[in-house]
């Protein structure tokens, strides 16, 4: 049974019809409109429509950022979007008459990745999404773990420096201002500012103005020692926070997605060596692995159709 | 139907015949023999034996400290008892010729409280045991958190501070180190050594030699500014780490067992203070309660047995 997934980014909404394999059939893309909750869902639901017109379509998932309900029916807060308290499902389904489920995008990409992706072989698996921030995403024992209030997994907000720096949640030395994409440009920055192997980041920053991700990635990949050393600092932080997650999670494996993941095991050696030497109980407990996302920019969608899917299929069972 | 539970401590080996509501019918203690895991095999089967003898008993669970794999069937290690690797499960159920189950004493301790305590009413709750060391267990939509290898919720190492104190487990800065008995009798040190509110702490420590669990608990218990004022510190870092573990797990509610929770409020408030003042996106999404343990004395046997119970449910269904 097909069922439509629709990302909800701060730039852009994303929407897919997708099969129960998780492959996408038809996929659809439009700007996201500032400020008006009432636009988002007139958008949303065109697009739910044109996506199944003429096809058998159980369910539809939307996945935004923000903290999302237990029952996945409302939206507490959306920094994104700027919506607070919205009752987004009620009001999709009356709307779309089909069963609406809403989650947080984190969620719905890295429970993608456990049913179609790097972790389909796994049964706990906990994901870390380094974008511009880092999101989580956490299966344990085949379930999405959601909480008690539907914000688990914000594993951006693990801390890991007390008094560290001031993060955008308003508390401190969250994992988020050490191992995000914005830390890294912040790493980058100071390297240039150091001279020596941030002479290449430095040229770059003098020539463009400014860094930006692009310019980073372009340095990586020709594995400039500037950038990589920024990575590699990026990365120990990361690994740091993995060993803690596992004294919580245990997972079997962490999987890394967000663009930051494209550098591949640039990123996961350091963070590989970071966790083990600061594992509690090293060699005591078998050890997870570590891999990168392979779902990268269709994880959304597919996910929050998914979880659309299963969630229809629990209220006919 | 009836199950048994065992608690295999490091000085004391308990034992319970276990109702199914929760309650116990009859119950056994030993002393724990040192070294040699085929005496605490026999030690243990007898104990069951003799606690089901005449009575139709479905399975029985044993809940020891360490590291039990998700199978719930081999001690990976068990630093109590100095077990590596042990097929214990396996070994009882060829004597004893019913379901056998193994967990971790902080799992079964939180099962207890999770079906039958404090935390019956919720279906998501985090639980740490404050005694010497600082243990835990997690309930996550009515199901305890094992994790990819059975050791999940080992929250006494979630590392609190970067290069912090050395722990037991071989890394550095685990809460456990901030936040246990143990943490608490150094604090209480230290505010000795200093004077000041400390003197009561100085005279006590003087008459006694040293300072201990009990005498600590006695001057808590007639709120001496000194030792309040360790316990306050302790629960400052305790509140901290919740503040992290909410946002990997958001639990409705957090619940503290163990020796030094018996503090209660005493404990709690400064708890819930440093929570709240650390908590990321506060005001966002909603909070949980903090409360502490009801069945303290009895955890281990009661959830060992409950566990046990549903094992064995599930092999028949």
């Amino acid at each position: 049974m097909h069922a439509v997934g629709v990302d909800i980014g701060g730039t852009k909404i994303a929407g897919a019809l997708v099969a129960d394999d998780g492959s996408i059939v038809v996929d659809d893309r439009r700007p996201t409109p500032a400020g008006d909750p009432h636009e988002i869902v007139e958008i949303v639901v065109e697009m739910v429509r044109s996506l199944s017109a003429g096809r058998d379509v159980v369910a539809a998932g939307v996945a935004a950022a923000g903290f999302i309900d237990s029952q996945q029916s409302t939206v507490y807060y959306a920094p994104n979007i700027n919506w607070r308290n919205e009752p987004f499902r009620d009001r999709l389904r009356e709307r779309l008459g089909m069963d609406v489920t809403i989650d947080n995008d984190a969620n719905a990409a890295g429970w993608a990745e456990f049913r179609f992706g790097a972790a389909r072989d796994v049964r706990d698996m906990t994901m870390l999404t380094i974008g511009t921030g880092v999101g989580g995403a956490i299966v344990t024992g085949d379930r999405l773990l959601r909480g008690g209030f539907g914000t688990a997994g914000e594993l951006g907000h693990l801390r890991v420096v007390p008094d560290g720096l001031p993060c955008g949640c308003g508390a401190r030395g969250c994992i988020e201002q050490y191992g995000s994409g914005r830390a890294l440009l912040r790493m980058a920055n100071e390297i240039a500012d150091a001279g020596g192997i941030g002479l290449a980041l430095a040229d770059a920053r003098e020539q463009h103005g400014r860094l930006d991700g692009g310019i980073l990635a372009e340095l990586i990949s020709g594995h400039d020692p500037g950038a990589l050393h920024a990575l590699a600092q990026l990365g120990r932080w990361l690994g740091q926070a993995c060993a803690s997650l596992s004294a919580v999670l245990d997972p079997a494996m962490f999987v890394f997605g967000g663009g930051v993941s494209v550098a591949g095991d640039l990123l996961l050696d350091p963070v590989r060596e970071a966790y083990l030497a600061h594992l509690p109980a090293r060699g005591y407990h078998p050890e997870p692995v570590f891999v990168t996302a392979q779902l990268v920019n269709d994880a959304g969608v597919v996910g929050a159709a998914d979880l659309a899917r299963i969630h229809a299929a629990n209220l006919d069972g």
